[in-house]
C-alpha cells in the first residue's frame, strides 16, 4: 500500500546528464536529510547529488525516483547511450493530489467558449479597426479556464489558418484533456486542406511554453538553438504544436522533486536576474528567488522558499513579446533567431513603451497611419504590481485559487482558477469578513464601470485619431504633420491596448488603469488636435488660393 | 356527445367549384373508404369526390361536411349562385385540438416586444448605415411568437406609415387574438391622419400570404390577378390588411379535410416543382410531396405522406421575393404586375447574389454607394438544409415543438413554436440524453458567440467599404473604381445580411455562417483595398502637379 | 416620554428676522388654533406669527420651538445680534419619521457606482462625439439613490478635476452619509496636488440647491448676491461644496413648521409663478400652490394643501440652467450674475429649444460642427407631463415612493426612491390588479425597447450629420450651406439629448419620445441631405473645371 502510494507520487526534471549548482538551494530545504531510503535511490544520487539536496528531507523525500522516471536500468547501465523518461503529464502528480488535480480539469461554464472580445459588449469593441491589420482581429477570444489554455490556442482562427479543429465540432467545445484527443489536425486528414478564409497564421514556439510543460526538458534557456534541445524559437510551429499534449502542468509551479514552490519559465528567470533588487516582486530591495542552473545553463530554474503566486503566475500572465517585429531604430525585422522574440518586460502599460523603444521592438503597424504598435499579451502581473492589495501582502491565489473543502474533507487550493467575481465568499470575504457578497461584488463592479467607462473613451478617441490621420493624408497634409500624430498614436495605442489584453477590466490596479486609460485619450486628442489643425490650414490656403 | 364532438371538429378547403385532380393523394390515405356517413356528406361527394378520397378513411373522416362548412343547403340548391362559407379560424380546430391550439395562443414573455435590431446588442448594430435609406431602417424588431405575426407586422413604423396601432396603447402590446380586437386603423378613426414622421409605407399583398392563413381561397395560385380571386399581388396592401383577422392558420400545415400534413404557399410549392430532385428537402433525388391542383391550378397544395416539417416551416420561414424592385439588367423597376414579387429562391447566402442576378432582380440602392442591394426575410430552412442536424434527419418541430404532457395527461406538439435554448430540455436532451442542460446552453452559445463575432467584423468592414467609397468618390477617383467596389459591396452585403434576417445567430448552420461571414468580410475588404488604393494614386498624382 | 418625542421631531426655516406674508397659507391649516402650549412657544409668536399660523393646528403643533432650533435665549434677548441656530439635518426628522429616515439612506445595489453612459450598452453609447467638448464627456454616469446625490456630483471626474475622492477609495464606494464623512478633499491633504488628467473643473452653486437643503437659509431667492446671503451663483464652488454636508433633506419637501407638503427650490417656484395658468402642472387654470415670501422676498416656499409630488420632485427632476453659456443673439458670455444661470424652463424636449432661443442661451458649441448645443439635466417632471399616466392623475410617488409596511407594522411611503421596474408589484399592481408582475414588467419593457431604438437611430444620423460636416468643410463647400447644416445640428441635437438626460428611457411619456426623437432624426437626415447634395455639387464642378 505503502509502495502503491509512493509509486504515484508525481515528480518531472532530472533528464539525465543535468549539471546542477545549487548550493543556495538547501536554504530551501527544511529538515535535515538522513539516512536515504532502500529503494535504488542511492545510486540516482551518485550523480545527481544536486537532486539529493532537493528531495531528502523534503515532502517528496519518501516517494522512490521510478514514481516520475521509467527506464532508469538502461540508463544506469549506459547513462550517455540510454537517457531515462520522464513522466510529465498532470495525471501522474493528481494520483496523489486528487482535489487539485480535479478541480484543475473540472469543466466551467463561467468562461463561454469562443467568445469574440470584438463585440460592442464585449472587452475590445473596436479592435477590428484599431488593430488593423494584425492577427488577432481574425478571431480574439474572452479566456477560458487553465484546461483550454493549449486547445483554445491552437483551435482560433488567428492560428494556423483554423487547421487545428474540435474533433466533434461544436459539441466537443467543452471537452478538455489530452490536446489530441480534443482536436483535429485538418491537414493530416485532407493533404489538399486550404486555411480556411479571414484566418491568420499566427502562432510561435515561445508562446507555447507559456501554455504548456510539455517541452521543459527539450527547449533550452530562452529558446535559443541547440543541438541538445529538441525545439527552438526558430522551430516549426506546426511541428511543435503536434508535440504539445497538456495545459500548463503541476512543475510549472511545483518542483517535483522537493515540493517547492518555483517558476520554469525562462523569460521570467531572465527578467528577474536582470533586475534583482527591483522588479515587481522584489522587496526591501531583493527576490525572494534562486536561480538554479542546470547542464551548464541549458536550463534553469527558481526556486522559492516561501509560495509567492506573484511570481508563478507571472509565468505566463505577463506581457512578453513572443513573435517577430520590426526594429524602430532602423524598420529592419527582428527574426526568431533573436533573443528579442522572447522576452519580459515586466513594465507595465505607462513603461512599455519607453521600454519597447530601448528593446528596438514593435509588433506591427497600423495599417492606416503606419504607427509603431505593440500587442500585448495578459499583462495581469505587471497591473497588479504596486496595487492596493499587493501592498497589502495579498497574493494571486488568495483570490483566484481559494482554499475550499475537498471530497475527503480537507480544505485544499482550489486549481481550477477561479473568477473572484463568481466566488466573492470564498475569494474575497477571508479578508473582508464585514462585508457582504452583494457589498464586495458592487464594489468591484464600480472599477469595473468606470475602467470600462475609460476603455471606451480611448477607443473612440484612437479611432477619431486613424480616421482624422486618413482625412488629413487625403487632403495632403505635410508628412511632418502627419509623423507627429502618428508618434501620438503609437503612444496611445500602447497605454489603450494594454487593457483589452489584462483581464481584470482594471480591477487588479484601478489607478494604474485611470492613468494609463487617460493618458491614451490625452495623446489622441493631442495627436486630432495637431490633424485638424493641419487640415484647417490647409483649408484656409485653399481658399486662399 | 359523440354528435357534438364531431361537429366541433375543424376543417376547411373544399370551396365550391374546385377541380380536383389527385390521383397520387390516394396513396397518402391509410385505410379503404367504407360506407359514407348518413349525414349529407354522400349529396356533397357527388360533385366533390376528390374531397371524398382524401376524407374517408382519414382521422377526419368523422366529421361531418357541416363541421367546417355554412350554408351547405343554399349550395346544393344553387351551387352557382351561392356558395358555401368555409371556416377558418383556429379556435375551430382548436376546438378539438385544445391542447395545440391552447399553446398556439398562450403567452410568450420570452419574445420582447418592439426591440430594435439595429442596437449596439441587437442582431444588426449597423443596420442604419449598411441599409440606408431601406424601409427596415425606420423599425427592424426582434420576432415575437406566431400569435403576433400579423399584428407584429402592421403596427411596426415601417408598414403604412404607423397607421394601425395597438388599441391599448402600449398596455395592449402583449394582447393577441383577432387582429382588429387588439390593433385600431387611426385613418378610419382620423380622416387627416397623417403618416408618423421616420415611419415607410412599406407591405405588400404576397408578404401577407406567409403571416395568416386568410386569404387562402381568396387568392389565386402566386398571386396573379384573376376574377376568381379577391385579392392579388397588385391589390391595395391596406384593404388586404383589412381583411386579414388570423395569424397563421391550423390549414397551413395540416389538410382540413384528411389531416394529412400538407403546405400550401404558392411560392413554396412553386420553388419545389421546379427542382424536385435536388431542391434543399429533397432526398436521394425527390421530395415526399404531391402537388394537387384545384380549379384548373387556380389554388394548389402540396400533400406529404409523412411530416416533414422543413417544408411546413418553409412556407414562410425562407428568404422571399415579395416587393417590388429593379432589374440588374437594364434598371428597369419590377412591379407587382410580375411574379418575381412573389418568388422563393430556396438558396442559401452563397447562392443568393448569383440567384438574384439570374432572375434579374434586386430591392433597392444603397444612398452612399448605389450598390444594387438584397433585403432578405427569414431564411431559416435555407439556413438549416445541409447542417449536421439536417444531415441526421432531424426537423424543425423537434426542437421548436417538442413534446410536452397537456393537461389531459396526453404528450402533444406544443404549438407555442419555443426558442430551444429556453427549454433545452425538452428541445435538445431528448437526442442528446448523456448531455446536461448547462452543457448543451454552453455549446449553442459557443456556437452563437463564434458568429457573431463573424457579424460584427462583417458589419464593421461593410461599414469601412461604405465610408471610404464615399471618401474616394469625393477624391474624384474614376469611375471605373467605384464600379468595382460598388460590386464588392453588393457582394458583401448579402453575405451578411442574411444573418441579420435568419433567427439562429449562426446555430441552424455554423460553417454555413462562417463561409458565408467570412466571404462577406473578404469582399469588403477587397473593396476598400481598392479604394484605398486609388486614394492613394490620386492623392500621388496631386503631389505630382 | 413625550417631551422627548416632541424634542426628537423635526423642523427648519423660521430662521430670526422673517418676514412673512400668509393670508392664502391659513386655508392649509386643518384645525383652528387653540391655546398654545406653555414651552416657551408664546414668546416667539410675538415676532413671528407667521409661524403661528402654520404651526397651531398642526400635524407639528405639539413640537417645541426648541425640538429644531438652538441658542433661543440668546436670540430673545437681542434678536438683531444672536440669529438662532436652525437644525437641518435629516436625522433630527429622522427620530419620529424613522422608517422614512431608514428608507432613505438604506443601500440599493440596484443603481450601480460610476457606471458610465457612454458606453454601447449605456444610455449614450455615442456621447464623446456628440457632445464634443463638453464637460459631461469627461464622466457623465448613471444616477444613484438621493443619498448619493451630492457624493456623487463631487466625486464624478468632470467636477473640479477629480479633487475629491473617495475616503476610503473603491471600497468606500457604497457609503453614504454625511458629504465629508465619505469624501476627501485631495488639495487640503495635498497642497501640490493637481487636477486628475482628462477631468474637468465644471459644478456651480446653483446646480448644489437641487443636490442639498443645507443652504437654505443662506441663499438668496434665485441665488442673487445679497450682504445676507452667504452663497450666490457667483461663490467659489469650492467653498460651497466644503459647506454642503447633506444629500436633499426632508425639509425639500416637508414644511417644518406644519407639515405641509411644499417646495423650496426657487427656479421651480419662479417658473410656476410666471405661468401659474398654464404651467405643466396647473389643472383648471391654476395651480394649488401658496408662495410665501419670507424677509421682504429674502427667500420663498411654496405649500400646497394636498401633496402634488409632480412638483415635489420637480423641484430636482427638471431641465434647468445652471451653468454659465452664451447668447444666441450676439455670442457674448452668460455668466454667473446672469440669473439666466438659475434657470427652470419646465418646457419638453420639442419646445426647449425655442425656448432657449428666447431665452438667447445655450451652453456650449460643438467643436466639429460649431452648433450652438444644450446639455439637459435630468428632465423627468416635464417629460410625465401630459402623459398617460399624469392624465390618470398618477403622481412620481406613487411608482416611485410606493407604501409598505415598516418594522412597527405601519404602512409608509418609503424614502428610497425606487427603480418601479424592480418593484412592480408595489409600483404597478395597486393600480392594474389584474396584471401579473411578469405582464407589466414587459409592457414598461415594449415601451423601453422602443424608445431606445429611436435613440440609437437618432445617435446614428447626428453622427452622420457631424462626420459628413467635417468632410464638406474640408471639401470647401460654402459656409451658408454650412450654416444651415449647423443649423440642423442645433435642432436634432435638442431633440435627442433631452433623451439621454431624462431617465426612464420613454417610459414617462412614450409618445413624447417618439415624436422627439424621430423630429431629431427629421432633422439631422436634412442636414446630411443639404451637405451631401452640396458635396456631389461641388464635386461636379471640379470634374468640370
Amino acid at each position: 500500500m505503502l509502495k502503491k502510494k509512493l509509486a504515484l507520487a508525481a515528480a518531472v526534471a532530472g533528464a539525465a546528464g543535468l549539471l546542477l549548482s545549487l548550493p543556495a538551494i538547501t536554504t530551501a530545504v527544511n529538515k535535515p536529510a538522513t539516512t536515504v531510503a532502500n529503494d535504488g535511490r542511492a545510486k540516482c544520487y551518485e550523480c545527481h547529488d544536486e537532486i539529493k539536496a532537493m528531495k531528502e528531507g523534503s515532502k517528496h523525500a519518501k516517494l522512490s525516483c521510478k514514481s516520475c522516471h521509467d527506464k532508469l536500468d538502461a540508463h544506469i547501465s549506459d547513462p550517455e547511450k540510454n537517457k531515462p523518461v520522464t513522466l510529465i503529464d498532470q495525471a501522474l502528480c493528481g494520483k496523489c493530489h486528487k482535489a487539485q488535480y480535479d478541480s484543475f480539469f473540472k469543466m466551467s461554464y463561467e468562461g463561454a467558449a469562443r467568445k469574440e472580445k470584438g463585440m460592442p459588449t464585449g472587452r475590445s469593441p473596436m479592435q477590428d479597426k484599431l488593430l488593423e491589420p494584425y492577427g488577432f482581429t481574425f478571431e480574439h477570444n474572452e479566456p477560458r479556464g487553465h484546461a483550454f489554455m493549449v486547445i483554445d490556442q491552437f483551435a482560433v482562427d488567428r492560428f494556423q489558418g483554423g487547421r487545428f479543429q474540435f474533433k466533434d465540432g461544436w459539441k466537443g467545445v467543452d471537452k478538455s484533456g489530452k490536446t489530441w484527443d480534443v482536436l483535429v489536425d485538418n491537414k493530416e486528414k485532407n493533404k489538399d486542406w486550404k486555411p480556411l478564409s479571414q484566418s491568420a497564421m499566427a502562432g510561435n514556439p515561445t508562446c507555447i511554453q507559456c501554455k504548456t510543460s510539455d517541452h521543459i526538458l527539450k527547449w533550452k534557456f530562452m529558446g535559443d538553438k541547440d543541438p541538445k534541445a529538441k525545439w527552438d524559437r526558430t522551430s516549426n510551429i506546426v511541428d511543435i504544436a503536434k508535440d504539445t499534449n497538456n495545459p500548463v502542468g503541476c512543475i510549472h509551479c511545483h518542483d517535483p522533486h522537493g515540493a517547492q514552490p518555483r517558476v520554469v519559465r525562462d523569460g521570467l528567470i531572465q527578467a528577474i536576474e536582470k533586475d534583482p533588487a527591483a522588479n515587481i516582486f522584489s522587496k526591501n530591495g531583493k527576490t525572494d528567488l534562486k536561480v538554479i542552473s542546470f547542464r551548464d545553463g541549458f536550463r534553469k530554474i527558481g526556486v522559492m522558499q516561501k509560495t509567492d503566486s506573484r511570481m508563478m503566475c507571472a509565468q505566463c500572465h505577463v506581457e512578453y513579446a513572443c513573435g517577430a517585429g520590426t526594429q524602430w531604430s532602423d524598420g529592419k525585422p527582428v527574426k526568431y533567431e533573436d533573443q528579442r522574440t522572447n522576452h519580459f518586460p515586466l513594465k507595465n502599460a505607462k513603461q512599455l513603451l519607453e521600454h519597447y523603444k530601448q528593446l528596438d521592438f514593435f509588433d506591427f503597424k497600423h495599417t492606416v497611419t503606419g504607427a509603431r504598435l505593440v500587442k500585448f499579451q495578459h499583462p495581469e502581473a505587471e497591473t497588479y504590481a504596486g496595487s492596493v492589495h499587493d501592498k497589502a501582502g495579498v497574493q494571486c491565489h488568495q483570490c483566484h485559487m481559494p482554499k475550499q473543502k475537498g471530497k475527503d474533507g480537507k480544505m485544499f487550493s482550489t486549481h481550477g482558477v477561479i473568477r473572484p467575481k463568481n466566488h466573492i465568499k470564498e475569494s474575497c470575504l477571508g479578508c473582508h469578513p464585514k462585508s457582504t457578497v452583494e457589498q464586495k461584488l458592487y464594489e468591484i463592479e464600480a472599477v469595473q464601470n468606470y475602467s470600462k467607462g475609460k476603455m471606451r473613451k480611448a477607443e473612440y478617441w484612437l479611432g477619431e485619431l486613424i480616421d482624422t490621420y486618413a482625412a488629413a493624408q487625403r487632403a495632403g497634409v505635410v508628412e511632418s504633420v502627419l509623423t507627429q500624430a502618428r508618434e501620438k498614436h503609437e503612444e496611445a495605442h500602447v497605454l489603450w491596448e494594454y487593457w483589452t489584453a489584462e483581464n481584470s477590466d482594471g480591477f487588479h490596479n484601478p489607478d494604474l488603469a485611470r492613468d494609463s486609460l487617460t493618458g491614451s485619450i490625452t495623446a489622441s486628442k493631442a495627436g486630432v488636435k495637431i490633424l485638424r489643425d493641419a487640415l484647417a490650414v490647409a483649408k484656409k490656403d485653399e481658399v486662399k488660393k
